[in-house]
């Protein structure tokens, strides 16, 4: 007599996660330290990629070098989360998009974030944020 | 007679970016859906990576499936960000820890989370986000 093996197994949802980031360099100067051109920029690019922010916050750090200060700008999404930062001393910004979810679209929003900032030279980097 | 060129230099300060993040499966589950309980986690976890809050938020998510909400926590650094997310109903989540400067240790901060989270299999992956 043979017994068989119980399977007893957990529905385990697929995650969707896509993440999509990039290193910024010698981006349009009148950005660096424009914390409030930026948060508006971030705004902007989430809605062009479906998504949904439900809460920003906004930093502006101390002046480095002789440079105006750098800024972060986090928004937490419905969809995960977009962060910015910048470094006006080094005349350098990355930025993070990260969506779950089929329906966001991080590519259009780091498209448009490009068309902005306007670096002189990037890299683009994507994960897979899933499970 | 030859004309030297003339070289005009601007300085460009060094960014080090340090970049790990994790996709964690199988987590224990009293983590999934405890805002409260990963807030403090993270908080920790910035301590233990000598990395400074500036601010922290917290989202605690709608039911999915069944299972309780999943829960993002995302806190501004002196040092950039971290990000956690989780989804209960895929017993999953994902954390971003990034820091600036030579002084912060993203790793140890990574390595205590995943002490804690106690996830049944994980990926580790690590970005150079200097310039």
């Amino acid at each position: 007599m043979s017994s068989m093996p119980t399977a007893i197994e957990k529905q385990v949802y697929k995650v969707i996660g896509k993440h999509v980031y990039a290193n910024l360099d010698q981006i349009d100067s009148r950005y660096l330290s424009n914390m409030d051109a930026l948060a508006k920029l971030v705004g902007e690019a989430a809605k062009i990629g479906k998504l949904h922010i439900i809460e920003m916050s906004a930093k502006k750090f101390s002046p480095m070098h002789g440079f105006d200060g750098g800024v972060s700008i986090i928004a937490i999404l419905e969809e995960s989360h977009i962060a910015l930062h910048t470094w006006p001393e080094s005349d350098y910004a990355t930025v993070d998009i990260y969506t779950c979810g089929v329906d966001g679209d991080p590519d259009a929003s780091l498209e448009y974030i490009l068309a902005k900032l306007k670096p002189k030279s990037y890299k683009v980097f994507k994960a897979d944020r899933g499970n």
